[in-house]
């Protein structure tokens, strides 16, 4: 027989004060990009019809990053996903509602300030896996999200908001795109990340100002060939560069 | 005669294990603008040479935003200054060196997680105090910055970084410029925090295309009338909106 949420919840808790450092949680939002949609990782919460990000705690010795990875492959299967620190969820009443048919002394009904972190990730690349407390782990496109629990929906939103101005200050495309793509396509991924409409010729200029991309001597061959569209391969060292150091953008 | 650092921070642990959340502490980075410089606010460490954000801890049922509004209040006597939460500090070993000749069970040798938020304040307005572990409470020129403790200069950098960035989705200068300015002036502030040049003409239209700004009736009367430059004043409900909602601006 199936135990309860309650039951899995309270057997954890006992382990988890032992474990964990009290009072901080990571949750991840975790967006992969699949034929023209930006999907996010969710849990769905055993017994309930609510969704939550994938998320857990930081053991007391643990580098956060580490904690952050750990709680990721153990949702994902994947180990190599580009995981980025953004800001902390701290309300001083974020779980109160979620855990008040709760006793005191459950370790989840503390208070829990979250680190909030943003992945992404190679849609095929990803095996979602359930934890104890869950009875799904799913992609679910961002515009069609389900109900989610405490200010899950918040961190996603943040998240989200996070991503779309680091296009300004960061390369994006490496393992969410093909290793080989066109000029459109890349394009293609900033309006559905940004969600809107960009100017072509803006596009192409920004993009190669930006220097991150090597031209493929041969087009993609496919239909007529004057009409074969050119190629493109992210220059990893400059990829790499600019993630470290920055896009020469804004003001 | 007066305590020892040692002494004064022993007495301070006893009380801070029932007052204030463990592993969490604030660190703030509060920027001030003067005559045309960038001033951050330090503390100086008591029987060092070493100098320290202002920082403090989270009280067991306070809310995050009032526990850095408190520590600001402590450090400047100011208690409307723009405060803006932006990062964690994070790292399993930040603190274990600085505390390394201090005994296990000690408040302040806990491993913590720092909550960043960064300030800007009106130079004027704000009387820097002491606090019981400091010997100085100063505005310090962000070009000739004292040795820092821990990773408070990392901190520090980021929270720059941070601001610089954020110059491209809000509005800044209320409260750092006075009530009118000229765009001459306003420009300057940009340039000062970005610690480059801009060009005049690009300044001028981004900042118009803003919508953020009133055009006085009169300008300012000094020398020649014919050269007189227009003065101008933030419209507050439309910096106010855009404080919230975001300048348009990058993709």
């Amino acid at each position: 027989m199936e135990n309860t949420l309650k039951e899995l919840v309270w057997e954890f808790s006992r382990e988890a004060w032992n474990e964990y450092l009290p009072h901080l949680s990571i949750d991840c939002t975790v967006f992969g990009y699949n034929t023209a949609h930006i999907k996010v990782l969710l849990v769905k919460i055993k017994d309930q019809e609510l969704w939550s990000l994938p998320g857990g705690y930081i053991k007391k010795e643990e580098d956060i990053k580490e904690a952050a990875n750990r709680i990721l492959t153990d949702r994902t299967g994947a180990n190599d996903i580009y995981l980025q620190q953004f800001n902390f969820f701290a309300a001083a009443n974020r779980s109160e509602d979620f855990f008040k048919d709760y006793e005191d002394g459950l370790w989840n009904k503390q208070r829990f300030i979250s680190l909030g972190f943003y992945a992404l990730a190679d849609y095929e690349k990803v095996t979602p896996v359930t934890d104890i407390f869950s009875s799904a782990c799913e992609w679910v496109d961002i515009n069609d999200l389900p109900k989610m629990m405490m200010d899950h929906r918040s961190i996603l939103d943040q998240a989200l908001l996070n991503l779309r101005k680091e296009l300004n200050y960061k390369p994006i495309g490496y393992n969410l795109l093909p290793l080989e793509f066109t000029m459109p396509e890349l394009q293609r991924l900033y309006e559905i990340i940004l969600n809107k409409k960009l100017n072509r010729g803006n596009f192409y200029r920004k993009m190669i100002a930006y220097d991150i991309l090597d031209k493929m001597d041969e087009p993609r061959m496919e239909g007529k060939a004057h009409k074969a569209p050119n190629l493109y391969r992210f220059n990893m060292e400059k990829y790499n560069s600019a993630l470290q150091n920055g896009l020469k953008e804004g003001w």
